[in-house]
């Protein structure tokens, strides 16, 4: 049997080693699982919209394969929309984990009902699937549209707003419905401000993707 | 900030320090999280029906303040019918986990149809709501009807056969509604002889308690 080693997929392109291995890095330290990254190519903004999204998927698909190919064991679809999740589990011989569903996942076992923040007023199929009635609503924060928006100034500010909005309306927790809000480390900033957890879909699918492996 | 410490509530009675601890024990093995075990009194076959929950509910309620009042930071109700959950949320000032809503929850997030091993041939109801229609069927092992009744020879194979018609049926994934099946070690035994996966109420619990512990 392989060593362990989470085969992570990100979503956005990027040259910089340091920005494609974040989540690993994350889940890494928080989970002590081996962890192995890799981008799909050209699409610098991620994944965004059904367009954009529909784009990434034979992107995934190769990728995944490839890291399964190189060694991963599992492989978890860093993106909370869970692109290719589907055809991923049906054409890979490891578990695959997908960000959206596994955070969705995590809310509903800690209980209580869950507000989504994401970069669209919808949240992403598989989260409100999975979430059904114990979904409060979903907000994105304000200027926010692109994954990589979070990096501008002042977007940790506008993000615990919307955040509070979900809380006003009811949320015992707050669901990142975008992976970027785990790379600008935005649970911190929520539970001081508000009170309330945050479930942040990287470390969820970590989470999974290490009681998968075992 | 105290110490992380995970107080599990037992709901079989037994004066066996070793019985008592072998939930905490599998968790602090796969989580590397300080747990402190009790278990409730007067119920030496613990949960198996209507009346036997609702026995419980009180003495489960005052077990988890007496374990937080001795420094537990989260609390797991170790019972896949998450007896007297709603309660203690409600009643507590940490985050409690039913072991029942957790595997479930585990299950969604690792894909697939499940199928589900318990003491009953319903599945408990927290499981049921939580899977929605991922849920293949629950059937129960012959001859089990109590989770002391676990612990009896052949109980093994006959659990094995019942996973059998469940995969039968289109399970991907075993789901033990009763966390006797962890005492017993049966996750072992389904995946060697039948090929798929179980997810083990207890370590699902565990699991989802580690990561509300942060």
């Amino acid at each position: 049997m392989s060593d362990p080693l989470l085969g992570i997929v990100r979503v956005v392109t990027s040259d910089d080693p340091a920005f494609v291995g974040a989540h690993g890095a994350a889940i890494q330290a928080r989970y002590q699982i081996a962890t192995t990254s890799a981008c799909i190519p050209d699409q610098p903004h991620g994944i965004h919209d059904a367009a954009t999204e529909r784009a990434a998927e034979p992107k995934i698909l190769d990728l995944a394969a490839g890291l399964v190919d190189g060694g991963a064991t599992a492989i978890l679809i860093s993106c909370a929309a869970d692109p290719a999740l589907a055809a991923a589990r049906a054409a890979l011989p490891v578990p695959v984990v997908g960000a959206g569903s596994a955070a969705a996942a995590v809310a509903l076992g800690l209980g209580g009902r869950v507000g989504v923040l994401g970069l669209n007023a919808e949240p992403p199929a598989p989260v409100a699937a999975v979430l059904g009635d114990r979904l409060v609503g979903s907000l994105r924060p304000a200027g926010v549209h692109r994954t990589t928006d979070l990096l501008e100034p002042g977007a940790v500010d506008r993000a615990v707003d919307a955040a509070r909005e979900l809380v006003s309306a009811g949320a015992e927790a707050i669901l990142f419905a975008c992976t970027g809000m785990t790379t600008i480390g935005l649970a911190g900033p929520i539970r001081d401000r508000l009170g309330v957890p945050a479930v942040d879909a990287v470390l969820a699918g970590g989470l999974l993707a290490s009681y998968a492996m075992g």
